[in-house]
């Protein structure tokens, strides 16, 4: 069963739902032609089919293992990674001044997704320097830039991020790594950290690791903490890998998935760092680097969630089993009517994730061709629903996966827990989905709710437009839009932010299922109301979209009763 | 973080909501004092939590396995197993007659359901030898009662059943095992069987299957099926384990969880085996096995929840992270108002699913005990609902709690992981849990929804009471069952199950929705409308219950939509 990149899909997404072409109309991203799209996503597919997809397997049962203090990676990462590496695929967004092509993010989201369904595991590597590489080029200084970007763009050296400590999970500001000046511009770091990904490895010349850590005189919590690169090996003068540096992997955990991605913990005693942007502003450089992650891991749950689809697809195409007298049945499993509404469901909500995601990075390009404000706030606003509702899909598509496969699917031989296993810990990594739905109901509120009734009044315009042709489809969108205004106003209202929290993850799920609508909505007009996308959007509008108002009851509840609870409750 | 056996919990539920005083009123069960019933839920959880937890990571880390043809089971397993015989708790329900203790399935219902979170893979075994055992005590023969019945409720020997073949999984009627008579009133059973829980094992003395087979002249299709029973070791004349029979374990399955239980392929090469029933009626008679089972896994997945709710509280009022000002804060994260929605969430479904299961468990008892018709129709209501949600709920359960442990729920040391790889199966197996929906959406409203609309009576009728002393929890109760009951109407008024097949899956979960919102609203009243419980069940119905809403609208879309979207749509 091999996976096809849905290259067709991408298209659709990038011409008539997320507009592509308003971002290829500025200057800045003028060389991303019609042509250029095409050939990136045809290539990248390809590679992704017949290079990565053949190594998920092989990375779940071999994992990446610790010999002698030296990561061993699983068989064929190597030659997986250096496809990616030797195809520009590290980082296609980077700027052309340090060796990137200065493509949209709409297209690196993609190109992501399609790395992250053929092989999460690996894929997780690249999608760390990523992160590291808009790091650098924001905040770094320019020698910085000029030894390390170009090395980590071409894929020779890899990147990683450094937040977490034992006491100091996603509250970042209790970590106790330290920082001492050398005197001669660098800085001795001391400290542990956990949940490195990919920490190291043994097929880039070099780790680069941005380490979170506190200067001497750095006050306590996020407002004292800076932010240092640490590489494994310190570059010699002619910016080549020298000598070791003071770090090591101690060990390697053991995982419920992603085996082939080796998740470090890491030592570091007084290995040499240097500073990233100012002193005592590493967050607001992390925040940097974690942004796009958000949405880079939001686009590995979809990417995922599409695999495990296409996985289930042809299970459910191929499968003889019972007999349903269907118009133009097939006689395989696809015929049962419960079987055919789970890969509906899948489909459906995996587009939506998809149109999100996508509309994300759309918003984030617009903001660097232009600079406007309204697109930092849409993209700023777009973020956490692309991450939670992504990564939630991609668990929730991979578990319905398996049980489309029946029996079968709790065998390991059929490939279908692995990507429920794998894709588990999108929703816990780069900020869990709870903390996501905290920052959509607070802080992407804090313009009293501006950047979202935007996306409502644009719901309802083109749900307004779609009267005529698709009243009953038009309908209800506009009726879920006009429900999440009531909730986002009751939000917005709240002055307390425990308020709003209460209800945060239900919140955040109600704001993507309408959002579900929208884009669904958009593509049966696109397509003028009759054909495939129309008929799943008629699938999403009437099954799926009604579930936002018990979500959107949720979400407006308070906190009250949420604390009547005590912890002695729940013991009793 | 050890396990804690509910009990207070199981007499708050015998007591007050599924009204076990009622059973015991009954002269069948009137031996289940409420001493008796204290002594066996505390003798039972003691067991669990001192003998049968401490082998669940074993049980995981070293799987069952297969050397020369011998299974050897997880370190441990031997002596827990024994723990389990020796204490009667292989099935206190079974006819006193044949030593059992004939205790009502309530009280087996929970002991199944402590012995499922201590240890899931270990219980499998003597939940496959209760359903062995109802199915010998109603079809088989007086001479194989005298023989097996004794030596299977003493744990002496133990149970499978043998229905999935590699062609025909839901699907039974597809089975090619055949069986030969010897003509001295046996069969020779040749064949191979899949997915066979607990094949063998080496720690007890025999291994009695149950194997589903056609006759030379049985028709194809279900109504050619006879049911087998295929000893490992053919009995001799004192009743004790003689000569082996022609059957092997071929291989074991590698599973995404449950590695302990061993899961076998078994062949059958002219095995010896017994006519269970008549011949061409092994149908009935695998259902009656697989009634009961259907129950007992549904308990499984609430044993799960249980296990893995007690283990994510744990975790949050020990993890200190971040700082929420709340009052009577204990400055861990269940101060969180997410980690706290987490938790109520667990708990709140955990209950309703609980609730719901031994509600079917005693109106099996008032059946057993009064033969009345409308018992019976309350238990097959409840059955597929019970099995459905209770698994469903096992997942969604052991989902948060990986979540509720951040980080940390991904590395397998933790055991959170655990919970949710073990239950996954248990949404599979014994009928997966889209069956069990058709199932509710066609057989069991064959009676026009009498049995349906009975329980709504219950429903509104306790809502009414309630209006007085709970007016706010008693009203959305009330309404949702309106709601459910147009549901039901709709349901009834298909001829074609296509069109309600189409949303069974929505709408068995949206009568379990309902269901909960009544047990705990019926929870609330027992406590005077102030206490943790009612503080539990104005969480629950604030905010679970409106999810009844939407899934019920998507249950009543019927299969026209649905079926207009075709595979060729699904690979566009």
């Amino acid at each position: 069963m091999p996976y096809r990149a849905p290259v067709d899909e991408y298209r659709f997404l990038f011409d008539h739902i997320v507009g592509l072409g308003q971002v290829t109309a500025t200057d800045r991203f003028a060389e991303a032609t019609p042509d250029m799209t095409a050939a990136i996503l045809s290539e990248a597919g390809r590679m992704c089919e017949e290079v990565l997809y053949p190594l998920q397997r092989p990375g779940d049962m071999t994992p990446a293992r610790l010999e002698n203090g030296v990561v061993r990676t699983s068989p064929g990462y190597a030659e997986g990674y250096r496809a990616i590496a030797d195809g520009g695929w590290v980082s296609i967004s980077a700027h052309p001044d340090h060796g990137g092509m200065g493509l949209p993010m709409t297209l690196t989201t993609a190109v992501n997704e399609m790395m992250s369904s053929a092989c999460l595991a690996l894929q997780l590597n690249p999608l760390m320097t990523q992160g590291q590489i808009e790091a650098i080029e924001h905040h770094a200084s320019d020698a910085l830039k000029a030894i390390y970007l170009p090395r980590l763009v071409s894929g020779a050296w890899s990147g990683t991020m450094n937040l977490t400590e034992p006491q100091a999970g996603s509250d970042v500001g209790a970590l106790r790594t330290r920082a001492e000046p050398n005197g001669d511009g660098t800085y001795a770091i001391t400290g542990q950290k956990i949940y490195i990904s990919w920490g190291d490895n043994d097929f880039t010349e070099n780790v680069c690791h941005l380490v979170l850590a506190r200067l001497p005189d750095g006050v306590p919590g996020t407002k004292g903490i800076s932010l240092f690169l640490v590489p494994k090996y310190i570059p010699d003068d002619n910016g080549d890998p020298g000598r070791p540096n003071g770090l090591h992997v101690v060990s390697l955990e053991h995982k419920m998935g992603l085996h082939g991605s080796p998740t470090a913990v890491m030592q570091y005693d007084g290995a040499t760092g240097w500073l990233v942007g100012k002193p005592h502003d590493g967050m607001r450089a992390m925040f940097t680097m974690m942004n796009n992650a958000r949405l880079g891991v939001g686009g590995q749950g979809i990417g995922v969630a599409e695999a495990a689809f296409q996985h289930a697809l042809a299970y459910a195409t191929d499968r003889k089993q019972g007999r349903t007298p269907v118009r133009g049945g097939t006689g395989a499993i696809i015929d049962h009517a419960d079987v055919r509404r789970m890969l509906a469901t899948m489909r459906a909500d995996t587009f939506a994730a998809r149109a999100i995601a996508l509309a994300c990075a759309q918003a984030i390009d617009m903001q660097t061709a232009t600079g406007e404000a309204h697109w930092a706030a849409r993209a700023a606003f777009l973020t956490p629903i692309a991450k939670a509702f992504g990564t939630d899909t991609g668990i929730a598509v991979s578990d319905m996966g398996i049980q489309v496969h029946g029996g079968m699917g709790f065998i390991e031989e059929t490939g279908a827990a692995q990507y429920l296993r794998d894709v588990r810990v999108t929703a816990i990594y780069e900020g869990t989905n709870g903390i996501q739905a905290m920052d959509l109901a607070s802080r992407k509120l804090m313009d009293g709710g501006e950047a979202a009734h935007a996306m409502l009044d644009e719901i309802e315009a083109q749900a307004e437009t779609a009267r005529g042709t698709l009243p009953d489809l038009a309908e209800p969108v506009w009726q879920a839009s006009e429900t999440l205004r009531e909730a986002v106003e009751w939000m917005v209202a709240q002055q307390d932010t425990t308020q709003r929290f209460a209800g945060a993850a239900p919140f955040l799920r109600g704001v993507a299922r309408v959002l579900g609508g929208h884009f669904h909505l958009k593509a049966a007009l696109a397509e003028g109301g009759d054909g495939p996308r129309s008929r799943l959007a008629r699938f999403y509008i009437t099954r799926l979209l009604p579930e936002h108002a018990g979500l959107l009851a949720h979400a407006t509840q308070g906190a009250d009763d949420l604390y009547a609870l005590t912890p002695e409750d729940f013991a009793a």
